[in-house]
């Protein structure tokens, strides 16, 4: 109780001005004060419930789930999260509904949110659309909120675009911020970003984007590597560098894993599909060209197989520091001979880090949690002292 | 809370008899003061919740959903309506559920009702099929109720049927209570109810016969137009015209928008397809003949082609009382331009009641939790006054 | 409230030591204590319900549920019994997660587990696999939670495996319990657990194995009859006779319907598909083997034609003690001449006991609440007696 009262201390000391009334999009949307008081109110929210104190904060209300892409982890980390808050979640199933016969975004963002309080979208299958698609919906509840159709905004929460991955990467720091002590003791440590190989094609560039756009404004060396023509959204590696500049750190782009991970303390290998076979996919898709899809996959996948060394495993290991370097990955990852016959990890190497990634992605319930929270009240601190005060308990014994 | 207090006042001066321990199937299986006490329950529970009060009356139970066509706007509502009142949903998917594999519509019933308190269902693809499958589920429960089988009987909130679209028809009702002023003020005005052009094919008849079914009982005069054959089903045609009489209101049959706007007050030009259509579609679809639905739905587009001045434009809407008519729409509007080349309604006209439609839409799920609290609590102002009186809040600041 | 004081009382003196924090995959894995306190509490749960009290002893936490068959009345049962709870069902559709990815079991389970209290999980479709992947998923979760990745074990519900219905069979005690008035009434008791005629092929063998690994447990005597080469899995089979003996009660295997219903006070005829067909089917569903697949069904529906005689008709109910044996069922039936035209069950022997079916098919959501409940509370009398306590109504009035 002692901690959770110190947490609640320490957030009543920030002030976050682009949270409450806001969407969360990218986090460099965000000012550093703002994902600080993120953060805490997540750890927070983990304290009271392992204390067995309920932070339901509404009695009743909608959380929106509009998934235009495959998901797990990220489904129940927000289920996760509505529940804990008092939301039950209603899934948007655009298989199921009108959308795909003339209905506006315009119109369906208000239909939804008569009594909705949030609304998670992932949608980052098509290089300029996702985010794109989220501020739409975000504009269509803004003016339904002025003109008086809906009675309250609900905020938008990107559980995955095209560009950020927010909710990965805010549990990301989260968890290096248990596993390095505190937030201060990342400044300095140098975490090496990079490509993988992978048998399969396609995966979104929103993770390693989303990695390299948050850690460099808190003090981090990132270190990015890919092979030749694998590069990011240039205005995403422009804004890393940028960050790293403003923070008095650094960010590099190498084209060797080895080079990436040279004394590293974390690293965060992970495949991605290249920005310009994202374009011309996207391309593609809007096309419906079928033909031209499967040509683009031969080619991607014949141009993966040139970097299947891209693979992090003992000896590549041994070149962090101390052969100690905190491995990270979102999950699932490609395992060799696991998973996969030549993979983005040997089996060896992610086994021994496998309960830290599991411990990784159980931070993301409640930083979803908390973009919630942050976005409808104004005062978390006050929010959380109220249900501490409450002490209503989450399980009967 | 001074208007939410009259609001229960006027709710405990009427004595409705026909919603508690009732399905609500149709408009005209009610009396006039139920509906009046279900329209004030709507809005009653619409200000508190603008006011922050909970109405959460069930501490648990299911609220079933079957939805047998697509549905966005009222799979929210109805979801929105149960969370508000404290019931969970589930959804009785056909695809996933064992009703194929030959059991009985009885069966099902009563399994999937053992702790649900209502069960919603939308059912308009079948002409004579979706009312009647209703009324089946209807006498399985009550069966079941009385056999001891279930603890309580759960309720049945007619979603959209064949026939009528009750929740779609009180929120239009409701919606034109609050543009115009009151109730008392809907007499004498001029509702034209029209067919409108439409570059797709079978839509439902409901939505018209809803309208013509209720609006003629509350003083309205409803002038319906469409082109010739494209007849909504006769008897509920005769049965507005009847309820017209009795309420010394009228009801007309023109066969031009023009005849119908003329001077009218309000307008509700919405596609359909034509009652012979519906009942050949009905005859092929359960023969499987899809040689035959693709003949008929030819067809019935080189009919529809024949009425592409069945638009809602300028033009027309000078015509109306003023030339300002308020335009009401369930949504989603074919619009001309906008979602079609040629559609129901001009883009400028749509857009200029665009927010209107949206607030006609908004009341939807408060009259489907209307539905469900008046059909499950004999005394609705005394439930109500008692959530006042404990005033607890939906969400916590 | 005094027989819900004195079910309470009677729970509190039963010591059941296998409940708490283990998963229910076999009724063979618990004591005889064991079930009967599942019986008491499953009771008590019902007995408040009907009262309206409150037993909603999770304030938030997720019942995850995972069904890779079909299935309504499972499905539902699962979901009243956790909403009763006061947890919120999140289901993992393994048609959207990425399980097919590559995604391990180990992973998946606890990417799903953060804040989950329950995972009910349906795998009988391939024998010799459902129950392994349960205790699999257990393995991960027991795993997840000792290193400090869970912060509380989800437990497991076993809602239909290869080899045992326990949610299905306990709700079937249940019945029997109040159709003979106690548990001390069914001692001598005969029933016949009968393989019968069906038109389709490939039925689970879990019901009729789960009931003679029940009741043969609590002085029944049980008579399994099917024909030549239809047998169970044979360790099943020899488990029913080792309880019997130990019981001091019967079990044989005869092999005509006419045998077994010989003074039956019980006649449970459903049909299944034989132990080496299911194996056979194993096989080839591993190996994606359709023409196999086919021939199978053909071969099997073949033999199955031989045996049109196992109907549960007027003439071998006569056989039974007075004719009046209790006839059960888990639904749905196959009824002659009503959902087929040669089934398990004539029409008339159905719709005698139609109800009785019904009634047997309502314990279920309250015998999988009381597996949640015993899983995650020590001691399931205090939690009930709190409540009891609390006298916190269900429903407002």
């Amino acid at each position: 109780m002692q901690n959770i009262k110190q947490l609640i201390n320490k957030i009543a000391t920030l002030d976050a001005k682009n949270l409450f009334g806001h969407d969360f999009i990218n986090t460099w949307d965000k000012k550093e004060t703002d994902l600080r008081q993120l953060l805490l109110v997540a750890e927070t929210l983990k304290a009271m419930r392992d204390n067995n104190i309920s932070s339901k904060m509404f009695d009743s209300g909608l959380a929106v789930s509009l998934f235009r892409d495959n998901s797990t982890r990220t489904r129940f980390s927000y289920s996760s999260a509505a529940n804990l808050l008092g939301l039950a979640v209603q899934d948007l199933d655009e298989g199921k509904a009108q959308i795909a016969h003339g209905e506006t975004v315009r119109e369906t963002a208000n239909m939804i949110s008569f009594l909705s309080e949030v609304i998670g979208i992932r949608d980052d299958m098509y290089l300029g659309a996702g985010e794109k698609y989220m501020r739409e919906v975000g504009d269509a509840l803004t003016d339904g909120f002025q003109q008086g159709v809906l009675p309250r905004r609900p905020s938008i929460v990107n559980l995955q675009s095209d560009v950020d991955h927010p909710t990965q990467s805010m549990a990301d720091l989260q968890h290096l911020v248990k596993y390095f002590g505190n937030l201060e003791n990342l400044k300095g440590k140098k975490i090496a970003v990079t490509w993988a190989y992978s048998p399969s094609y396609g995966k979104p560039l929103s993770v390693p984007q989303g990695i390299i756009g948050l850690m460099t404004r808190f003090g981090m060396d990132v270190s990015l590597a890919y092979p030749k023509n694998y590069n990011l959204i240039p205005e995403v590696e422009q804004l890393a560098a940028k960050q790293a500049k403003e923070n008095g750190s650094k960010f590099e782009i190498v084209d060797s894993m080895e080079a990436a991970f040279e004394n590293a303390d974390i690293i965060y290998p992970k495949s991605w599909a290249p920005y310009w076979v994202m374009g011309e996919r996207t391309k593609l898709l809007n096309n419906k060209n079928h033909d031209g899809l499967k040509a683009l996959e031969k080619q991607a996948l014949a141009e993966n197989a040139n970097f299947m060394n891209w693979e992090t495993d003992e000896a590549k290991v041994k070149l962090t520091k101390g052969g100690k370097a905190l491995y990270m990955h979102p999950l699932p990852a490609d395992i060799s001979g696991l998973s996969c016959v030549n993979g983005e990890v040997t089996n060896k190497i992610f086994d021994r880090y496998r309960i830290e990634t599991y411990k990784e992605a159980g931070w993301k319930p409640y930083v979803i949690a908390a973009m919630m929270l942050t976005s409808k009240f104004q005062n978390p601190a006050q929010v959380l002292q109220q249900m501490l005060n409450n002490a209503s308990k989450r399980v009967l014994f």
